[in-house]
């Protein structure tokens, strides 16, 4: 149904300047575009002008931005959200920087997606010419890219809905409550191959509990770890993997106190993917797959 | 336009007994079914009915299946392969072992391509409810899926096109003699966000230079090229990385000579993302990229 | 001085049967022996008879054996044992099964160690003629040797000093209340040139805190981890890297609550490495390098 | 018998200033000293003033040193040597730079190995107070330190007696003809924990097949590889591992034409290891346990 990927997430943070070194020396991002309130970073593998917005004055999830693949598909997204009963309204060129024209969306978790088709090209840092597979002076984590969010909502079942019949994306592991009448509590969902572009847990409407950058390997997650123990930076657990897409990870925190993820791994997905069910009292096995905790922190700490 | 992966490899074997230790003891495959000349394997994390065919009698490939997301395209993929000026006929359900109907298309390189929409349901083996991202027992090497396919054509760019054209396959690395006008000698061609679900190198029509599986990651590999020393495996080249994918790889022979490849990593690609050119002069840099050297064996035989 | 390494560690466990499953097919060690009340456990590159004896009744450490070099060396240690004020008692063959005579201490901090100089030989699973660099068909975990073992006491200064003078072991770290005149509240020693064949921390005398297999790198260590989810092992920590000895690592539960851990890498140390200093403060990243915490369990739970 | 480590190599390179970028930026080992003809230099993770000495004017082997436990091993070793029929000398401090006295044998292969007690203390990078695990901005492969070298020698026997007799070590593996009574044409021997510290195959005397880095583990490997694509090194075999000693390996040259190694893995050796035995028919798996296959370069190049 047209949307690409998870282009760009753009989040509050409580002071601009203590953020840089975080993104920008610990995660080793590039700054690509600066305002007086905001800063903009793209990671070393995505070619796109931008992956994170930061902006200054509070916590938590401005909006998130998915990229469609045709400019068509964002006349049909605005249709299908229309019908499905959300606030949509079309956004127009440079509104963000640096990114065409689009289709907000508040979701029935009252989060706000924008559906965009341009952006400008700013290109990787190894280029499209015989290129090396990794720069050779990176920073930090030196992350590649941005993958997922993870965001809270009181209806895991009605925002299911909202991404399966709006946007086209695919339930690939569910929690529910119990076995055949339980009530859906997390969704993980997938417009790619990956196991997940965007999950949702219940929780209270509007919060990010996670937005995660992808690494290469178990290796490149550790060495993240060490990275984090020189800059001080608070972790919340790991690392670990994941029952719940078989994917390896640290939890950690932004200066602001917003939830990051270092992840890798994760299996293959595709359309025809039977959706995987987990019960809720496997919960932790499947967040936490080696420790089988869910830490007080882990389960409360939304911005 | 609907191609949501390589579904099986059917490949001929010299001596059907003498594959059976290598496919199912060394890759540790699951044998799903057995005609008189004929053995169907799965791995472990795949849930149609098997991916491998074995066929007694020759070496070389028999034929490629891509399984499609919706029964409908297999009839627009029929009409734009007539387009295109291929030879296409319809298969019939139970025309393969346990999968439905289809078009079978003969490509521009003479190789056989099928197209199906069904395919029996088996289901992996760590299930869909609370699953481990592992099973325990593993054989040999212990295979979860298969990966993609390079085959051998006289004409690259009349194949690129019919790929990217009829099956809506995307290029995602090329190789080219020279920069501006040079010919292509080789595409990666993916439709999915893997770097390739198919590529051809310029050689002969009709050939099969290897197929691979998807494993975790390099350590993987390494404990893959343990197994086939001590099974006694013919390994080709590796464990090394590509330039192109950027994935880790060994290449190795079935017992018939046919060239299996192990493969991990690889980085994730979009429909957006701008293809990477590589330069003749770059190419071993390209296959091999630690040892930038190619091997006679590796560069002439195919089966 | 003589002592080559940890060579078996004897704990109680409050049921044998109960332990069979743990120490067989979670860790994936060899029973080499059994009585009434005991099983003798071998890891498959151990070449001794045993390295591990479970006895019922009970949890805790019955005893440590190091094995020395030369049977000169029985003698000499005795010595040094006796002038350093230590109890002492010759221990006959037969003892302990398959073990030779030898030289039995008790430590300033209470606990036993047995010095010994033969022991059965049984050999490693993979030979001494062209071996594989693995076996094959490994159970679990399949632990490849024991490494080190942690223990409590009163006076860590005082232990220090007698592995120093009486075994000859070298300090690698140490932790002190604080620089300059601070008390030593923990050391880690080698007889080799890993970081620790032992490590005491300030506590009760006579307890495990606990003992360690040596895998082969962080993947294993995950790896681990996935069969501790699959046989519900109770987990303490991990995985994860420590800042003293570098290694990684996951802390975890035998079933009577002997903690044990799966340990990998650490770097060289030799005899004139100048031994590494922790100040207390900074102990929590010293033993959990990446998140820095210290939980109740871990520092509490000795056996 | 007192021999510590392999402390330096000291080889000769064609050109100084042509291999300053593959010492310091390749490798990135730090330069600690200079002179018109020499450069010193060190890995990160070692405290002695140098491991790597570069002399210009020709290529091979000058000389190896190994450092001993105390003084008073130097007169043993002197002794020991001389009655084994070997050319001696001592050696006064300043002799080599930042080195104290000792002894300078002519091996039986026509080598020269020296022995010392003393070198100027420097420091690792991390330093000794809570240290951190890895030093942040490593250049290029970032190697921690060296580990071992193989020479050629005529009478291999001979060779491993003088260091089993003379300097302590002990055969940990070992490549004859044939079983029962075939010639030694390669002996693997420790001074430490690890598998080798010194090795030697049937060969021309004085020659130098290669010395080796010691890196973390197989994912150092890989990264190391692709740094070496990025500098044009030309890379001999590899990555692969060994089936003789386990470890991990890529094979390289110095612009000189001198082989380097990075080596990780291998396993624990003690003083009472037996030695394993591998026939000659089983050698090429011995050396590259994956590939089964020894290259022409790989057998005839020495320097």
């Amino acid at each position: 149904m047209g949307v690409m990927r998870l282009g760009y997430v753009h989040v509050r943070v409580t002071d601009l300047e203590a953020s840089r070194f975080h993104y920008g020396e610990t995660l080793g991002m590039k700054v690509v575009h600066e305002t007086p309130n905001q800063i903009y970073y793209k990671g070393w593998d995505e070619f796109d002008h931008h992956s994170v917005v930061l902006e200054e004055g509070g916590v938590g999830l401005v909006k998130l931005g998915y990229k469609v693949e045709k400019s068509t598909d964002l006349d049909a997204i605005e249709n299908r959200a229309q019908n499905f009963g959300c606030i949509t309204e079309r956004m127009s060129t440079g509104s963000n920087v640096a990114v065409g024209d689009g289709v907000r969306i508040v979701l029935p978790s009252e989060h706000v997606v924008e559906l965009y088709h341009e952006i400008d090209y700013v290109g990787t840092e190894v280029g499209l010419l015989n290129p090396d597979p990794f720069p050779r002076h990176l920073v930090g984590v030196g992350v590649p890219r941005i993958d997922h969010a993870l965001i809270t909502c009181e209806d895991p079942a009605a925002q299911e809905r909202f991404f399966s019949e709006v946007l086209g994306f695919r339930p690939v592991e569910r929690v529910v409550t119990e076995l055949d009448d339980g009530d859906l509590i997390g969704s993980w969902m997938s417009c790619t191959n990956t196991p997940h572009d965007i999950a949702f847990i219940k929780g209270e409407n509007g919060k990010l509990h996670h937005f995660a950058y992808n690494l290469t390997d178990w290796t490149a997650i550790k060495h993240a770890g060490g990275i984090f123990a020189m800059d001080d930076v608070s972790v919340d657990v790991g690392p670990t993997q994941h029952g719940i897409t078989r994917g390896e990870t640290i939890y950690f925190f932004d200066p602001s106190g917003n939830r990051n993820e270092v992840f890798s791994g994760g299996y293959q997905t595709f359309a025809d993917s039977p959706p995987i069910t987990w019960t809720a009292d496997q919960l932790a096995k499947g967040i936490f797959y080696i420790g089988r905790e869910l830490n007080e922190r882990f389960t409360s700490i939304v911005t």
